[in-house]
């Protein structure tokens, strides 16, 4: 176990503006031109973006300003490398100077690693397997219409490359986007499978926060709680009723408060979940929340001889459960307990099993992790994991 | 009583770059440069700044980059209106295109106030008295020196006329600091009573956000108990031992949160409390903190009544306060005294006769709260008061 750290120097720099509420993508031309677009490729996925209608009332509001544009759909969940390529040439020959996303993470990751390839020489995967930093981007502007990943607030973007299915990340405050417009009411008409997995996204960038080495961090583990209280609170809620526009709303900027780091600065973090979610994802196509829900309380249960207190104090402060002053094992272990019922209770799955998979898959997803797209072994985290202990965890979740 | 709102709409945008922990005074020249600066002036209050050596390292750093300067020192607390007519006069002849505040809130509102003045042909107090709206304004970066105003991440400023002695506030966007270095150690060094002072600001600015009329605000309601539960756990440490970094750095970061918005977004919010504390501290020129420790029971157990369950809730998420649930009021009024006991602990004065006041002043305080600098009789926050409701609020505080 390595030795805890306090408080540590950090920057912080989220100046992305958001536009929250009713009918603000009306705004989405305005918001384009305040930041200097005068050409734009709108970004989206499929279907219900269309159907909705919200996609021509974006159009409308770019027409509105008199700012051109090009457009590419198909986003898939688990965005591929392949569309990010077409959007790079496709930006390159229209002249495109604003990347416009309308959808959720995966379309505003895929939006930004067009944004930073456009700028970039060589080859953008460069960027995701560690090979280069992105220095600049084009502008991105945002249309959310999921609270999930976070992305409307951050740096960060997750790419999965089609050869091989390796789901790798990158983050720069380059990709933060210019403006996001959030209005919780296009949510409204997500499935529930969907919302559900999206609390379950923004929970999870919450526990990755909240594991840590560093002591005396009382403001952020507070911030982090209160976003955790916000989830508990309007989960259910929205699940019992998809039009509650106040509890979609809390949760929306919960959604982007959880991932703009705010609450996350000056503390060792985890990612330990996502890291090991993120092969699931890859391999079975299935949402990352879903991934998420079924890899955390493994992820956990394994983490929690080396986090004993600090998982006894979620579960005490966030999950309610009374402190076992002689036993803070059992306090801690009933905190992730009450995390898996949580997001069973949402409609979340507990296993790989339910994820399609089975036992026979372990090896696999073992060592594309660890080895992987140049992986030497090991992933770290929280913990520093060799490739017996992540097989023995992904057994856990089966 | 007027009807309480759903979570409304807003816009947030909170560009400000943060440089937080030790030695990042040192980056003052590399931050200046970033965000464009060429000729700055240095702004500043008075002895501490100087002696401590923190001065001489802003500029050294500033030498470093090459970085011309003209300086201003003076500012004093409730930082006065004439000053900052000399602030703008310097800056005009000078040639100065960027603002360095070194100090705490009161260094940074005057920095601010003479930002916008320079490039505004009318009288900068039109901004202060409502005549005009902040539309553009030099570059201001800051060196916090004190953990309280939360100006180093707001749009806001507070300026005193020395004319009538109005104490008077602006915010804008425009007023955001491009950057602000946050150096827990920088502040190691306060007296108590200040330290104190501080963390009663913070703890204000958290309340003021907290007492709304809008209704299901989860997400806001339980950051900002995040903030409190802060600083209760933190300030007791600080005054114990003025040289705990952590609990310094801890609340450095909450008094920042606690002002820039993030947490106040979507909701009304009250400020009458600020609003009878600004004559409190132009009549005794009194710290900011030590009025608001005065004001805020008095004002918060006038609001009681209308607001039963939220002083209830705060009182038993925040204060701990056993629920009554028979009697909620009694939960409501326990929460008050927490708070009040709480600012005592720290240091903090708790009536007017304690801050040089007496009964004599009442008519004094209500007249120019109400009718001062243009007033209409009437003061607005989460109640509307008059007169009459006024001086029965500060014959509270006697």
């Amino acid at each position: 176990m390595r030795k805890g750290l306090r408080m540590n120097n950090f920057d912080f720099y989220a100046p992305t503006y958001f536009a929250f509420g009713k009918d603000q993508e009306n705004r989405a031309g305005e918001l384009v031109k305040r930041f200097g677009g005068t050409k734009v490729l709108i970004h989206y996925g499929g279907g219900s973006v269309v159907r909705s209608g919200l996609l021509d009332r974006v159009k409308a509001s770019l027409e509105k300003e008199g700012i051109a544009y090009a457009e590419l759909g198909g986003v898939k969940p688990n965005p591929r490398s392949g569309l990010v390529y077409e959007g790079i040439d496709l930006c390159r020959k229209e002249g495109v100077d604003f990347l416009l996303a309308v959808g959720g993470g995966s379309t505003i990751d895929s939006s930004k690693a067009i944004a930073a390839g456009v700028l970039y020489d060589g080859d953008f995967w460069d960027f995701y397997c560690g090979k280069a930093f992105v220095k600049q981007a084009l502008p991105v502007g945002t249309v959310l219409t999921i609270a999930a990943a976070g992305s409307e607030g951050s740096g960060d973007s997750v790419i999965t490359k089609e050869e091989g299915m390796f789901k790798r990340g990158t983050g720069s405050n380059a990709l933060r986007p210019k403006f996001s417009i959030l209005n919780p009411a296009l949510t409204q008409t997500l499935p529930p499978h969907q919302t559900a997995a999206g609390i379950t996204d923004i929970m999870a960038h919450l526990y990755e926060r909240y594991i840590t080495r560093t002591t005396e961090v009382e403001v952020t583990d507070r911030m982090i709680e209160a976003l955790m209280m916000t989830l508990i609170h309007e989960g259910p809620r929205v699940i019992e009723n998809p039009n509650n526009y106040e509890a979609r709303a809390n949760i929306m900027w919960a959604g982007m408060m959880a991932h703009n780091n705010s609450c996350g600065v000056g503390r060792s973090q985890d990612w330990i979940s996502h890291m090991m979610e993120h092969e699931l994802s890859a391999l079975y196509d299935c949402a990352h929340g879903a991934g998420l829900a079924v890899a955390m309380p493994a992820v956990f249960s394994y983490e929690l001889p080396h986090a004993m207190m600090r998982f006894a104090q979620v579960a005490n402060r966030v999950w309610g459960c009374p402190m076992d002053f002689a036993n803070p094992e059992s306090t801690a272990k009933a905190g992730i307990e009450a995390l898996r019922n949580f997001l069973t209770s949402l409609g979340m799955p507990r296993t790989i099993g339910e994820l399609g998979g089975s036992e026979a898959d372990i090896a696999k997803l073992t060592e594309v992790l660890c080895y992987g797209d140049g992986g030497n072994g090991t992933i770290n985290g929280f913990l520093k994991l060799d490739a017996v202990q992540c097989a023995e965890i992904y057994r856990a979740m089966l």
